[in-house]
């Protein structure tokens, strides 16, 4: 028998899709992190925003909490319902629903795939430049929920910086207009940067109206292989004063052993134990001597030990297959995984910092590290053993994370640099924000959720 | 006799700076509108963070409204102190702090010129971009309490795009140190942006730590006729296209002659109804062959009939005075000042129909019309005749924003584009924000300052 509240919710939006069966309770109940066991009360899968806007009154008047679901994507548990939650999907909002050529804006339901986006984009000749490995499967809601950033954060900034506009529903059930797409307005709180990295606790983000910019053409890619950890700084130094970089990442050894064992491609004929793959634009003459400028630089330094630069589109995929396969060739040994930053000029000494600590606390782990080196952003991934139970590993890490959480803390970093508080990183939110913000945040979820619906447990506690 | 909240102050503070003489008062209690007689109770100048602090929780104690103050060029009111408040004035605390050339981020007291800001970048060899005429006069706090944009948006952005970090009190007198500089910090909602354009109503900004950028090599300056103003967007999209805009400005006739009555020189030998002064990076050749290919194109379709390029930064600086020294040259009629913005794509629509609205509205009034073309934003001055009554023009102008407030709504556009709303717009903050949204910014208000003490009566009323 149907639950009497969904029956509810039915009769207020007949057009509704329910789905209440195990598999897609499970389905739609759980994220990327794997940790708990889903169980939502049912699936809502609206196709419009009035549709949304019933799910919002049906769910405050009977109380039942609503974890809005994007593509599940997430790494902090934000999506995951877990406790009798409605899930909320977007998935069926899907649509680009409008491009303006003066504006250079793209309108998209929440649901769009972070790559549909981008294809978009690309058809009309301009580029919607944020971009990670999750994005034929991640959806821009998400994306928005958590500020995604990635791999060309360095020269476009987050997702905030590309957000012009949102469609939101509140808890209530209202729909908010926020900002519409104007390049000024001083009208009062941006309500529109509230909402970007609220993770679903402020409502429910329906709409959102991107800026996109000129695209730019296929650069080259570098991947150099570094004698220590020590240089890195002095090569992203290098680099960044000579050339325009689209990204500069990071990896250690045991990341690129994993990649090449899952099917990539060895660089290089022997081992090193860090390596730094770049992009950077311009195909012409003075980019390319500035390139070469920067690398003999380096190797005369002693910084880079060898090097391969991209001779086609083709190499350069190649190369970027090195560090965007990192998380896909770890998946199978369920990684806990630390997304932490700090400012850029404190990585060096945060560096040697987390590296003490973690050799020292994990001497029975794998430990594979990588990051965006210029935006200040370590991964840093344990590897559980096949032998060791699943519950003992986290409680172990999570002792690990509270000394990192303090280093953090020390160094003026975050617990979160892009993946979002959710549930996982919740226990240490308090060594990046004080006891006085953290009491406004709650003050302000309560204004904009009095009844406490919106992805309750996640975030901050009521 | 002094004021015993006063006295009470000076004891919990006593390096306190208080000056209560009625020159300082009248000085201190009012900003560029002229349009309320100045009341303040007293104006308090700290020096430091603490003194800051020991004002907001001795105003808190005794319920004294508190305004805080920057360069007070601010033309909405929001700097106005006209009913006994207590005006906070961060001039004392104008200091740069603190220079990282790794981030690439300065660091300086709220109480900085924007002027000494740009200066500090320079002296660094980067770049503060946010630019516009007030700059040796406005502060940097003021800039992020209105979210400042200016003449270089269209390339740079909103003051928004280059704030890392903020330290701010709170009404209750606590420090929160907001994003703490980094790149990348999805860790709850970002009260940062939050503060960004809050005109003062939640806290005060005591320090800003600032992104810098690249200097752009000085670049060309071109000065445009147009024959009317429906050609100014194909002007617009076919310069965009070709070149890298640093600023696309338009101004009238009416407003150029102002400028050349206060001492301007005059470009052309004829005069025309539209111009447009517009600068573009890169001396080099391509950069040149492309403006002129741009040029060419626009006369001969008929949308251009006259031009100059700066052959000189002199030339360049001359040009850029014409509508730079607009606002000064019209500023003895004590204009009525509308700062409206729209789409892009909305701006053609629009503009016809604020023309037609405002001649029909102002036939006895001179109107000055200028503004930022690419970012959707025009400024419409309204001229006070001699022989008019203040207060009686005034209403009158009033009447006329209540018309064009309800033209922007039509167009989804803004009655603020970068003035903030104050007192002056306040009346028309229902036309570009819903009713809920106003009810969520009242919330977040309490939330922030629970007494009501922060810049009372400015933005919305409590």
């Amino acid at each position: 028998m149907i639950d009497p509240r969904l029956a509810e919710l039915l009769d207020a939006a007949p057009g509704l899709r329910l789905k209440t069966g195990p598999a897609d309770l499970e389905h739609y109940g759980r994220d990327w992190t794997r940790r708990w066991t889903p169980a939502p009360l049912a699936v809502a899968l609206p196709g419009t925003v009035e549709e949304v806007q019933a799910v919002g009154r049906g769910a405050n008047r009977h109380k039942v909490a609503i974890v809005p679901s994007g593509g599940r994507t997430g790494l902090s548990g934000g999506a995951v319902a877990a406790h009798g939650e409605l899930v909320l999907s977007l998935e069926r909002m899907n649509r680009v629903l409008d491009f303006d050529p003066v504006d250079r804006t793209l309108t998209v339901q929440a649901g769009t795939p972070l790559e549909a986006v981008q294809e978009a984009a690309r058809g009309h000749g301009l580029q919607y430049p944020v971009d990670f490995a999750a994005r034929g499967s991640c959806t821009i809601g998400g994306n928005i929920a958590t500020n995604a950033g990635g791999i060309r954060v360095i020269r476009y900034g987050n997702t905030r910086e590309w957000v012009a506009g949102l469609k939101v529903v509140t808890g209530a059930g209202e729909v908010l207009e926020l900002n519409r797409g104007l390049v000024k307005n001083s009208s009062g709180y941006d309500l529109r940067h509230l909402f970007i990295g609220s993770e679903g606790t402020l409502g429910i983000v329906v709409e959102a109206t991107l800026k996109l910019t000129d695209p730019v053409p296929q650069g080259s890619v570098m991947l150099l292989a570094l004698p220590s950890f020590e240089v890195l700084m002095q090569v992203f130094a290098e680099f960044r004063a000579r050339l325009r970089l689209e990204a500069f990442e990071f990896f250690t050894d045991v990341a690129l052993r994993h990649v090449l064992a899952h099917g990539g491609q060895a660089p290089f004929a022997g081992t090193y134990p860090y390596y730094v793959v770049t992009e950077f634009a311009g195909g012409d003459e003075a980019t390319e001597a500035a390139a070469m400028a920067a690398f003999e630089h380096c190797m005369e330094q002693g910084w880079i030990v060898d090097g391969v630069i991209s001779q086609s589109g083709a190499q350069a995929a190649q190369l970027w297959r090195l560090r965007e396969g990192i998380t896909e060739s770890i998946a199978r040994y369920t990684p806990y995984k630390n997304d932490v930053s700090v400012r850029i000029s404190a990585m060096p000494a945060f560096l040697a910092r987390a590296q003490a600590l973690l050799g020292q606390a994990y001497p029975q782990y794998e430990v594979v590290w990588f990051g965006h080196i210029g935006d200040g952003n370590l991964h840093i991934n344990v590897l559980k053993p096949a032998d060791v139970d699943g519950a003992e590993f986290v409680a172990h890490c999570e002792q690990v994370t509270r000394l990192l959480a303090q280093a953090l803390q020390e160094h003026g970093g975050s617990i979160s640099a892009e993946h979002g508080i959710g549930l996982v990183k919740k226990p240490y939110l308090g060594s990046i924000r004080s006891p006085e913000e953290i009491a406004l945040m709650r003050g302000i979820r309560r204004v904009f959720d009095p009844n406490g619906i919106l992805n309750p447990g996640k975030l901050l506690d009521a």
